[in-house]
């Protein structure tokens, strides 16, 4: 079954097909007063719209997001905020091929399997152009939580990872892949080519960091903040794996080595190093949030694959149309987005039990 | 604020604390005329028992479940199922210490932050030890999905990963470890022993299969199946990292390689491979779901670390009392009764849109 | 806080002011391949729309519904459906008094308590015109469950009782109040213009019938088929009473009177009453199912009222603008549609347990 | 299916069967550091306690209740608190004829058409019995507001109704049936004695008052405070109608009557009258709250009513055993536990949006 809404008391909806005539999100549980025109939240549509380089799929969509409720005179009036997306270039003849055969990788015969009909639009709501939805409702979410400051980054591509000694904040925004490091932003720029030429895809490690959280956020044991943070990422397209902090790598620390030993700082303990990336037992400890993803190669490739047409026949197929060789690259904005509407569900939880 | 609640139609809630009197379960949404009794379910909770080996902890506890409600002449009646285990070895003057200084890498500070007291006994609803409802409430959910098998072991230990070409599924149950590769499992041994003995502990990644599941189940886009998963895992003590199929290894191949080809099968499509981990679009495919979850070392270890006492004075800590050297061992039954608990909801999910 | 959202596995969430752009509904859970077109909705807009007669408000609303999504070829696709009406007659000049002094019998001053700001298009969320969005909606429900049929009709305004001995169903349509009752449509007539012309307003009692619902729906304890309903109804605005079968009169009776004896029936058993109003024990009982529901007058009235202004000085008040005199009459097709809703919900509430 | 959770921020759910060992509540979400013990909790159910007068069944059970979990030195620790009480005196040979025939008014039948079994003790769930842990999670909710009183009382028992200008708050604990009018206490004392002799029952209404509610609690529009309080007490055994204020009664004024007007008070404004029973589009305005419910004849009687088996038989059915001639004195205590539940829950919620 279908389920198209996320939160407990700021929540969203999406709702909208890639082909259709417009996409949308209804955020509902946002507080009153809070200052939110379109233009708060048509540059967070812009960093994630695609067409922008030659690594991001050619659909040209101008991804303008109209507010139809829930803002009066530029400020949240506390009812549902329905943001929509007109779609403009929505070719559906590219996807004939679709309708007769699976594309492996993608949920077509997962979606024939669970709702019985083969409608290459119900696929168009598996598509990442739903994406954008989320965007513009994690703007909102930002308005929510003007403490905190969610960013986020590509650690690495086609196998590829940056130096963080060569971190640099500023870069991120300088190339085309939301690279923090310049030297191997070149060395993407040239290995992703060669897959688009070739008719491939590459993977890549998307990393998000949140900071200015205060200690206490996340409700034990069953909406943790680690496991909301994680399955907000899984939700995104080609996400296949996500981490908190140390991740898999502190499965090969030892007990020492992984503790964040504390010493007394000004306000707020100080922290000697964050293996957690910011939680404990689910709750926010007032270090920076730090959550990977790990995303698979784009699946729609023009190199041949072998399938089955929906009639159980095999058949190869190449997937063509506009598709980004990375989707790792498009997924940064979603990360952020995504990040900030968990956290600012877990602000309003927080304050529900103790007006903090 | 605590929320310790998780499912949609097949639901479940735990209580208790560490100890306290007795721990437990409710069970609600489970349909009625299956056959259950305290026999079906006392054997996951005596996998996962502390003390059956010199590597979990020592504490003591029979762990016997009694239902008291919910099953009438062994069947189950469509009401909720409540499980109760009483707390015998809880003995809780080990935990002095506790109530002075924060324990690095536990939910003492975070908890503190949140809740706004030092109970130490607060910190109880945090420990392993409320993992047995759980596993108690999960034994319920396989009733709920006997067509699926779920089977849980770990694939590395102290860095040491098992050799897949050694999998032995009949090894899993012969050593205390639920490693499926005999010769990995005595090195784990040798590391294990050397770590406890030097007050130290080691991380551990566990793998979960569940094999029988039918394409077709889980609910995009937020709920979607990988996203259950996921957050269910993510929501174990001391786990922080969840991948599904190729996860993070997935990123760094290409897409022509990470397709899983379809050939025509007898019932059902034949698949070549399995990257996806049984997943595609949040929907199941069919094949096995292949979940693996990373633990970091235990934080409780006997080697001194810097901390502060809760009135923010500097100090060093050493975490006595009867703590297992690798949490990811006794891990395994808990995610097994995790991924069961998510599976089984997600069954009835599919079932209330489609009537199969 | 704002929640804007209704229904478990088949859920909607309705958004946008009565003096925004549009309004509209995001129908999630719908299962694929039910035939569904905006004909389909049309017609249960028409009903409520208003300015059809002299009895309700003047203001003209064309009320057209726009599908922009879930639906594919006349089918619903399974994934959520996005319903949109545009507002078109929003003269909100005329609603310059409200925002000076309160209204009693409105929401203005539990609102300003609530959301802490003066907002006259906020209460614009607590018109009636919102619950345009909520009969777009129920339209959809309908689809779900095309073996029940939902009829509504008001039995009560002014204090004048319809009689039930001549009840005729083909006469409800054929008067502007959805009458059963010919005869005492007319006196209705009388009244209500002599209130009408006075500045003052009546109020109604709205009954509901579903019929078709077989055995076994609603999920007790706590989402019992009453419960459900009666939360539905009493959300409508200016709904103060809600009842089932005898309601209040099932109060004054003995309990051999308020018996539904049953005999052997032909394929379920024949009941000899339904004081029940077709539910027992928060479950479906193949009884018609019999709701009502009671209105208070139309708050928004010419006759000057005692009240406060927003800073607390006295005045009188007279709310000008476009009024239904009662808003009972507008409230039958919506009562229709929060009933359909309730039971969709239901029914695949039901099928999640039994497949059935 | 079964459901049996309620709530958002503060939940609770219930278990158990009224002849198995034990029922009781988990309550979950509850702030930490509120004073609760055992005693605040006993006087409650000592209250709704069986046996107390010839007036209610003679079961003998004393509902001692256990706190298991959640509670650490008399404060609540933020953890579920998990209830207990076994139930003692559960001669279930009592009840063997209704595992062969239908017992009308009761949920026998529906609960067989939904679950499909034919356990009388299934039907144990929908005992009055359960209502203890309703009862017993109601104290909880107590202690989350302090600020507002619950009182709830009968008005109406056997039809006859209790005279407003001899209404004695002091009067409600002197007599069995928690009736604030002397005069009529003795009536209903008359009535009630005589149908209990007949073999028959009375139906009665309860109303509930709640002072202390600071205006701005509920959330528009789906879950209304109105809705939330209506939902609650519909969902309590043998309730038929419920009513927020004037109620149905409103239906019968007109617009200038019905308005509760307004003048400048001292801190908040002074309404002039209370028609609307504190709430206004959802939201409390500060007034009292007042609901009322009407409670149906108790169906268990002794006057035989015909009815047919589990095999469709025609057979006539006398319900013997331990029975209340009326279900609604016992329900006024009950009435109270969900009235505060659903306060304690708004509060929270209103406290999530505005940390007020």
């Amino acid at each position: 079954m279908s389920y198209n809404s996320f939160g407990q008391l700021f929540r969203f909806t999406t709702w909208g097909e890639s082909h259709g005539p417009a996409i949308g999100a209804v955020v509902d549980g946002c507080p009153p007063g809070l200052a939110l025109a379109e233009g708060d939240i048509q540059p967070w549509l812009d960093k994630r719209r695609p067409g922008t380089s030659r690594f991001t799929t050619q659909r040209q969509e101008p991804d303008q997001v109209r507010i139809l409720s829930g803002v009066h005179e530029g400020r949240t009036t506390g009812t549902p905020i329905s943001l929509m997306i007109e779609n403009v270039d929505q070719r559906s003849k590219d996807y004939s091929e679709v309708s007769r055969a699976y594309r492996p990788g993608h949920a077509d015969y997962a979606y024939d399997a669970k709702y019985g009909h083969r409608d290459p639009r119900g696929g168009g709501r598996s598509s990442a152009r739903e994406t954008a939805s989320r965007v513009a409702a994690g703007a909102v979410a930002r308005a929510v939580i003007p403490e905190v400051q969610v960013r986020a980054y590509l650690v690495e591509l086609g196998g590829i990872a940056i130096d963080y000694s060569r971190f640099d904040d500023a870069e991120i925004d300088r190339n085309p892949f939301f690279c923090p490091d310049a030297v191997v932003a070149a060395q993407w720029e040239t290995v992703l080519d060669a897959a688009r030429k070739a008719g491939s895809s590459l993977g890549a490690i998307v990393e998000c960091t949140a900071t200015g959280v205060p200690a206490g956020w996340g409700s034990p044991l069953y909406q943790k903040l680690d496991s909301q943070l994680t399955a907000a990422c899984m939700g995104i397209n080609a996400v296949k794996g996500v981490e908190i902090g140390d991740g898999f790598g502190a499965a090969r620390l030892r007990g020492e080595d992984n503790a964040d030993r504390m010493r007394p700082g000004a306000d707020s303990p100080q922290f000697l190093s964050n293996h957690s990336g910011g939680t404990a037992g689910g709750i926010s400890t007032g270090q920076p949030i730090v959550v990977r993803m790990a995303l698979k190669p784009t699946s729609s490739i023009l190199t041949p694959v072998e399938t089955i047409t929906s009639d159980g026949q095999a058949t190869d197929i190449v997937t063509k149309g506009r598709h980004d060789p990375c989707v790792g690259i498009r997924a940064a904005p979603v990360m952020e987005a995504m990040v900030a509407l968990v956290l600012a569900d877990a602000k309003l939880m927080h304050r529900g039990q103790t007006g903090r």
